[in-house]
């Protein structure tokens, strides 16, 4: 850790470990009913999962980073929650750089609230992802977690005494995966430019602000939510924003192509997420299918099933990434 | 409740009741630390001012709903989690209509958990908030709660067996109370129209989709938020959305200006935010000066002091509406 930005990090995990971010959007519908019945809940199925994948894919060296949809484990109600509080727990002690997808964003105070939430106590992150819609004063509370604040600082506001140890960031939504992208995000502005290059701008001015304190830096601050389906936009958005490292929804389940994700990994590179597709791999594992029919699935099982389809998406992206910063 | 809508039924408690929404975003930063100390626990403590405001607003008529901010919940950790959720259902025992104000708002099949989430189990409110950035697919899931479903439905995934007794609904960020509303939902669109009437768009059309289901309607299905601080939008944006009821943030400690709240309370009208001017009246409060420097107040003295911030607040805002609309 210790100088390096927490977005670096990531960039350094994501050519040293792997370009593969796997998203644990583990709703209890991804588990066989078997399990669910044997483990005797659905929270701690899905906990049971989420551990077993972790500790596999640590070992492995699959994944340059977890990413953990809050979603699913809201639609769990209290006791989703405390599974997504020890699922951020098994990250930490995995030591794997965790991102939470929880697209946040309010007004200053509220978004104070967010980060405390969401960069300490139960729900602590190293990155989470943000909203952009209301603007600056949305992102900026997150900000003053980027970087770890002395001790011994005369300001002795919340913020200082949570940030002591770690780097936090954000991915800041620019230009997303889904069809409704096509709304707001690709809305044409007066200037010629689309919607998202408001947010776009909010990044920069934030990465221009960090400037000083990293004069090394091999990529900015805080990062882009850039989806692998937007194709036509691609070229542009990487060339526009060369030190911004992105993370890369869509592929897999959402079926984002390859050459998109090619672009999109040059320049400052970037992570690609791969949720369903992994998560779920067990429901069309020929390895398994005998146990599946028979009932018979353990956690063990379905774990090992996410983690060949991880290492063979790490394989197909690798193959993608440029050749001076693979392995 | 019955045949009409949520957002009538919210249209009509504005009228018939207040047209002042209490933001219950309690942080425990706004408690005296002698309550906390007596009580033994951050999390209780809230949970008990909140639970006596929500009771005290009930007998008095002061409020016509209530907003919870989940995002002082959030930074609580698991057992905020459980506060807010045990502050929802107190709010369901009085029948108080309650909104979420949970901005979210993310891909398909990430949004239909946070419908999940947020219309059913432990986190069930009647209305949330969302943010539009991301498009129409972001919003669509939470319609499917707008009109409760037959039980016999043939259809029975589980959003018919969570909705079949309440109506639910949403209001979507059209054009917000905070500094950074400029950055992206002022931005200038080459069709002259601003970012904001993008997500104005999206309401629009879900209204349409539902209007055949609600022929005598008064207001549209959805709502938006426009900020109190919006003078210089308020005007178009009321008569841009005639049918649309407004969730009118930024009046109170955000500053609002009043002829702006009177602009858009005409038409289908609007019920208005205030948050932290009521629940820390307590530290303004003339009445409790003495017993404030003995550290001697109550749970009980907070929350009248917040009712009387309230009913002198709902007297305000009924000023300010049309007059065919008062009680």
């Amino acid at each position: 850790m210790g100088k390096k930005h927490m977005m670096e990090q990531l960039q350094e995990a994501s050519r040293s470990i792997s370009p593969l971010c796997v998203g644990l959007d583990t709703s209890p519908d991804y588990l066989p009913d078997s399990i669910i019945r044997a483990v005797g809940s659905k929270t701690q199925a899905v906990l049971l999962y989420n551990r077993e994948l972790i500790r596999l894919l640590k070992q492995n060296d699959a994944a340059g980073c977890v990413k953990v949809q809050v979603a699913y484990y809201e639609a769990m109600g209290v006791e989703g929650m405390n599974v997504y509080s020890q699922t951020l727990a098994a990250l930490r002690q995995a030591n794997i750089i965790s991102i939470a997808d929880i697209k946040r964003g309010d007004i200053g105070a509220t978004s104070e609230a967010y980060a405390l939430a969401h960069f300490s106590g139960d729900f602590e992150a190293d990155i989470v992802t943000l909203n952009p819609y209301m603007g600056h004063d949305a992102i900026e509370p997150f900000t003053k977690y980027f970087v770890p604040k002395n001790k011994k600082s005369k300001d002795s506001s919340i913020a200082d005494e949570v940030t002591e140890k770690r780097h936090k960031s954000a991915f800041i939504l620019l230009c997303t995966s889904n069809p409704g992208a096509a709304d707001i995000e690709m809305g044409e502005l007066q200037s010629g430019d689309k919607v998202y290059s408001l947010a776009g701008s909010i990044i920069t001015s934030i990465s221009e602000a960090f400037h000083k304190s990293f004069k090394n830096e091999k990529c900015s601050i805080v990062g882009a939510v850039v989806g692998a389906t937007q194709s036509s936009q691609a070229q542009e958005i990487r060339e526009k924003y060369p030190d911004v490292f992105f993370l890369i929804p869509g592929f897999g389940a959402q079926g984002g192509d390859t050459s998109t994700i090619q672009t999109l990994l040059t320049k400052a590179g970037g992570v690609v997420n791969s949720s369903r597709a992994i998560l779920c791999a067990w429901t069309k594992d020929k390895e398994l299918s005998e146990k599946r029919k028979a009932g018979l699935l353990c956690i063990s099982d379905i774990a090992q099933s996410a983690l060949r389809a991880a290492l063979s998406s790490k394989a197909t992206l690798q193959s993608l990434m440029p050749t001076q910063s693979t392995k």
